[in-house]
């Protein structure tokens, strides 16, 4: 399977279509089946301890499976998340970004599967795994 | 068993802890093992459409526990999630406050279980289901 | 919502379409949403120590919901197991049955979600927690 | 880390401790927080069409993270599970066995937690995917 959208095209689909999280996520690569993005942490996503806060993680995670079922399927996709399972294994890095590496493991028609590891940057032990499941609605 | 904290003392430890959401989750009603939160929703909890943000609801359900076993066990404890799952079965409605409803399944000395049922405020289908496990650090 | 399958009938569509656990499972009760079912415990299911295996609860809470959606849609569905998160959270008990009480929270055109508690027999704390998704397919 | 036990100390460990389970799963490599088994599927792990029943999928995702968890800390270990997520993505190929490709993503002192790839074997896509998380108790 091709890529249907280059690394530029994700950033650009991601900065108009989710304004209020603009400048928080990035994608840093992509190949087929396989995205890495970034979490630029600052204080709102921080707890006490200045540890990175879970529902960051999960902003990560789902916006990461996200852009690579758009990148395999186009943006005209409207896929809604319908479950996650995640394991926050250790602390992230005090006030450090955090890095996504994604891979889908199912492109079906109706669900789509991905699972994606967190790691805090320049650590190379994750934080955090999740899996995340999208329903994609039928095509027009 | 019965109630560690009360309802005021819940509150006041969220806005004292968690300085980042203040305003953004309150506790409505607390009793052994039960607790109800409401998430304020505003612009920055809203995604295309109107409707209201994944993390938003992780982050409901997340505090929702957290407070459901602090209520039980006191405000020295130091939890830490280590695993969430959510279904996300509706849309939430547009706009609209979100309701948790938090039951406690195990309190353990080293894990804790609950889970979180969310609805948008004036209907009874729930919008999400979560559960999620807490490590509980040995008491001093 | 109604019934479509009375408990007579739930009990002998289990016994004509999986004959491999013929006996290991059985409906107790159901009302619209909610199904009670009981696993007869035998040597088989039981690890070292008596305790009910992992995968015993594990089958459990799938032939609950699933029986628990077919009581609403009728005997015709061929719905398909996608997702399942457990949380095992107490032994249980040496050599007992299990109990589930399941309640469906989602009953949609494409995806269903239920939710299960399982205690052993006699005991009215959860040993485990589960919810489950299935993927409905298109009816004829 | 090293591994504490052989490829021939894991299966004679399985023998032993699991003889409900003899000959259905084995370990086939082990590597540092690496394991890989197969199910030898046999009829009473089929369901109608041939197909591989969830419950052994989910029996060798929670064989096969146990196992690799001992194959680094020895097998004094009483772990238990805690947490299972699993995604059916797939319907397996009918009467073909199972591979299970585990990785250990974390090794803590009282949580262990490790995920899983299933597969049809012959095939390159995988048909299950699973996290568990092991409470390992503290060593004598």
């Amino acid at each position: 399977m091709q890529l249907s959208m280059t690394l530029d095209e994700l950033n650009s689909f991601l900065d108009d279509h989710f304004p209020q999280v603009a400048g928080e996520f990035e994608v840093m690569d992509v190949t087929p089946m396989h995205l890495v993005t970034r979490a630029n942490v600052a204080d709102k996503h921080l707890r006490p301890g200045g540890t990175v806060s879970g529902p960051t993680m999960f902003a990560l995670a789902d916006v990461s499976v996200y852009l690579a079922i758009l990148a395999m399927v186009g943006p005209k996709a409207l896929a809604v998340t319908t479950n996650c399972a995640i394991d926050f294994m250790r602390k992230p890095a005090a006030a450090t970004n955090l890095r996504g590496e994604t891979r889908i493991l199912k492109l079906g028609k109706v669900l789509a599967v991905g699972d994606v590891l967190i790691f805090s940057e320049g650590d190379d032990r994750p934080v955090a795994r999740a899996s995340m499941t999208y329903s994609i609605p039928p095509g027009p």
